[in-house]
């Protein structure tokens, strides 16, 4: 295991730490744990909070600011937050309008979330949540338990984050992140793997001839090995399941390029150059693409192509302005 | 060697049109070669334009748009653009106003720029230039030659880009870029190389415990291989010789960590947590923090570390609005 890390004891502390002194004008730090909030409470407008295990930077902690997250909560590596925690975050930022938790689809995320909620709502705070669940590689029916949030959890912060702006109630800040969930595909791929600090090993092995096809984003094997293609082949394996799972055909759509976190944004727009002209090709108009590091898993090599079908809502909202350390909008 | 792209030769029109492909609202191509400019002609205002080799994204072409570059030229992988690249990226943008080139310190870029500096004169279009030589690992006096351009640039293409924007002359635009260049310091180190496509072989080699000192950005060795430290004993290692090397006492400055393309996001937080904490200790204070991948090496990983000293001109450019698809502020 080679990292530019103190100790594996502390690197969560340690990111959290530096994130904080980076980006003094956007977020503070709770005395109860790795949870952020902004630097300035929010007031008299629905709040929003998510996280989940550290090594998906930016994610959580640079999605706090203007237009975004109020709170964001992170666990150890690839590991829920506690309820504790969670519920600190939550009891934070909430005002009158009540809060709404972002939660990735994961058995101990969504359980603590719940549980911090249940706490929360014993102290009289109003609070609701919505559970993204974008990652098309993991089998099952739409809207099954068993399918991840990954990646298009940034757009439903982006999009809930920017009605919650307006002043809009909870139970439209919460439909709206829910229409960007039912409307936001993802599938990833990787060719080397991420090392949780902690288990000093990779989460899986590949030959210098393979891929790994379904990646998760904690470091998890996908679905199957495969042999390494070229970028193009690539694109059409994630695509073909993508398309197949929602009728995109002639709609709007905005696109993230997502990096696993170890992999050169030259090979990201490499990635691009093949989705923009199969896009195209099918009739599907891109309103919008991203293409960086925004849900990441430590170093791993590799990236997820998310697609979400936009109607004239999720479109002015996605536009709206945003200022974040990691996300911003003019 | 183990990469997502399609071949050898195509990587960098590839990504060059994946990138104007993510990014239409900002950036078109020109057709004679990698050549980016801005979607729409900024008129009666001072151009900017910068270049290099490819492997550097988001530099140069993620600059381009309000407030930053109007043109980036890029080269194959690690190679300086050709003379007749740049003279049509000069051609594209320029004004009567005129075109500041911001070339990075490396015997090709220079001789490159300038002959199609010398082109466009020719032309009558007015032409100047700064060079920017911010890495403190190679030895030599203050502004010799041999000192290397690396991610300190950026800061120059903000502040230079800002002041273009509100419609000074040439020579005040040229005055802040050279301003900025005589105050900013830049030292990396890396535990990962990265490879050149067209070489297939990586640029250095290291052992499981080791890093690479005082590495430049084109994947050459740096100045001593080290035993690999922890992080904040790598942090006090390039600090040192970045605060020997100008009198930061007492100063605003703005600090980037600056990520080589393969590093974790989360470790490069980590790395900030100490530069923070020295800083405040030594009575430097922090003025604005940028950490992620501005100026990086393919795959390589590792981190630089750019100081930058500013007064009460920069530290506005610097906070200045910018729209560009890798450099925002609202």
């Amino acid at each position: 295991m080679k990292k530019i890390i103190n100790a594996v004891d502390q690197v969560e502390n340690q990111m959290v730490a530096g994130m904080v002194k980076a980006y003094p004008h956007y977020m503070k730090k709770l005395d109860c744990g790795n949870v952020v909030v902004r630097a300035e409470k929010k007031e008299g407008k629905v709040a929003l909070i998510s996280g989940g295990g550290s090594g998906h930077e930016p994610a959580h902690g640079g999605y706090v600011g203007k237009g975004m997250l109020d709170a964001a909560v992170a666990g150890t590596v690839y590991t829920s937050p506690t309820p504790d925690q969670i519920y600190e975050g939550i009891k934070a930022i909430a005002t009158d309008k009540g809060v709404l938790m972002i939660i990735k689809n994961y058995t101990g995320d969504v359980m603590n979330f719940e549980m911090a909620r249940e706490m929360a709502e014993m102290e009289g705070i109003k609070v609701d949540q919505v559970i993204t669940n974008d990652d098309v590689a993991v089998d099952g029916s739409l809207y099954t338990v068993g399918r991840r949030g990954v990646a298009g959890t940034v757009f439903v912060h982006k999009i809930a984050g920017a009605l919650a702006e307006t002043g809009a109630e909870l139970e439209d800040v919460k439909a709206v992140a829910q229409k960007v969930i039912d409307n936001v595909r993802t599938m990833g791929v990787a060719i080397n793997p991420s090392t949780v600090p902690a288990a000093g090993e990779p989460g899986f092995h590949l030959e210098d001839d393979e891929m790994e096809v379904g990646i998760g984003i904690h470091g998890e094997p996908g679905t199957h090995t495969d042999k390494l293609k070229p970028a193009d082949e690539i694109v059409d394996i994630l695509l073909e399941k993508i398309l197949a799972d929602i009728d995109y055909s002639e709609s709007d759509v905005a696109v993230m390029i997502n990096g696993s976190g170890g992999t050169p944004l030259m090979e990201l727009f490499i990635v691009n150059n093949h989705v923009a002209d199969v896009l195209e090709e099918k009739g599907i108009h891109v309103y919008k693409t991203l293409v960086g590091n925004y849900m990441t898993s430590l170093e791993q090599e590799g990236f997820s192509i998310s697609l979400l079908k936009l109607d004239d809502q999720t479109k002015e909202l996605l536009d709206a302005a945003a200022d974040t350390p990691a996300y911003k909008e003019a």
